[in-house]
């Protein structure tokens, strides 16, 4: 039984993880999964987000929300502290979309191609890395990869957005232009990445066979 | 272009909808609707939340949280408050689950059959119906349906659960044990449901099948 730890970033496109993707990610992984054998195990950290935003108006609200707490309602309470969880329990790593994964997991958001990723996340990712197991990052995750494995010029979609593929490459890492339902693979790092909400206006049934490739993929290398 | 509102209780299965079940909701709608001619109108009540509950911890927090503002993490913004939607521009209606349907958009979680429904959902479904428009209701959400249509012996189903089978029997409504990948039709009434998280262990790819279920034979009779 093959463990895929999925890293959430909160609940909501504007201040956390994209919710469809994440769902996307949890539903490809229980289809595929049930013939290749995979456990998900969701994590999250346990801070409290850089802000709260209403999705109804776009705008700042006086509030404080945590990470863990507000990814607990796409996780069902099935979720774990991302401290707690250990790397060489996992057999690979997905990471769905969303602002929260630009302000809260890094500072991509803020800080481009110079940005920081928070210590909980790059050790997680790091380390998964170096045991030579597979990550899929969705929409906006792999700025991430791009962050961590911008030195090893590893390969990946921000879909078809010139402007911030141009600022990740800044990293080393190369941009692929990728279509809404196709996949981007870096073979040699064992990377895959997908654009979905990327493409603001995208389909959410090509999004979805976009996100089960990816996850297909990481499945593959696990 | 068939359009089919979809209502929304909140953000998370335990204070609001369940976010899987409207995921799933919106996938099938997208998939379906391709072919078919489907436009979705997200819509919720402009109202508090009856509570709001840890999803990490299972306790109440005291904190205050808007159910439309709530539902438009999972709308992505898109949404309106149900008050300004006119019954008479939809084709169908389709409501997911969450306990956010039983303590917010009615008083079933309290009340059992005896229950009220809030006043502007009760005035959205019964308009549709009587324009005999079709309904689908996702896990919890029959309850609903059997409090506004027992008196014409609705037949719905709530899953396998026997306790709340009988509590909802006594409105008159009809109860059929059903799988989480199956529907329960009532022709007659042009009334479908699946029981999704009503099976707590459900297998997200099994669940989605009977959503997908659910929203073709709302989209067949649109």
């Amino acid at each position: 039984m093959k463990k895929i730890g999925i890293i959430l970033a909160g609940c909501g496109n504007r201040d956390g993880a994209e919710i469809r993707e994440a769902v996307f990610t949890l539903l490809a992984l229980d289809k595929l999964g049930e013939k290749l054998g995979a456990e998900t195990i969701i994590m999250a950290p346990n801070l409290n987000q850089h802000h709260v935003v209403s999705h109804l108006t776009g705008k700042d609200l006086p509030e404080t929300r945590n990470i863990l707490e507000e990814s607990a309602r796409i996780a069902r309470g099935k979720i774990q502290d991302i401290t707690q969880v250990r790397p060489e329990t996992l057999d690979g790593l997905i990471l769905p979309g969303g602002y929260g994964v630009a302000k809260n997991l890094c500072s991509f958001a803020f800080d481009g191609s110079k940005a920081s990723v928070l210590p909980a996340i790059k050790s997680m990712i790091t380390k998964i890395h170096e045991q030579k197991k597979p990550i899929g990052a969705i929409c906006i995750a792999p700025a991430i990869m791009a962050l961590l494995f911008g030195h090893e010029h590893v390969q990946i979609t921000l879909g078809a957005d010139k402007e911030t593929a141009q600022e990740i490459e800044k990293t080393g890492a190369r941009h692929v232009v990728c279509a809404v339902d196709q996949i981007c693979v870096d073979q040699a790092l064992k990377i895959v990445t997908t654009p979905a909400y990327m493409y603001s206006e995208a389909k959410l049934h090509e999004m979805y066979l976009g996100i089960e490739k990816c996850v297909a993929q990481v499945l593959a290398w696990a």
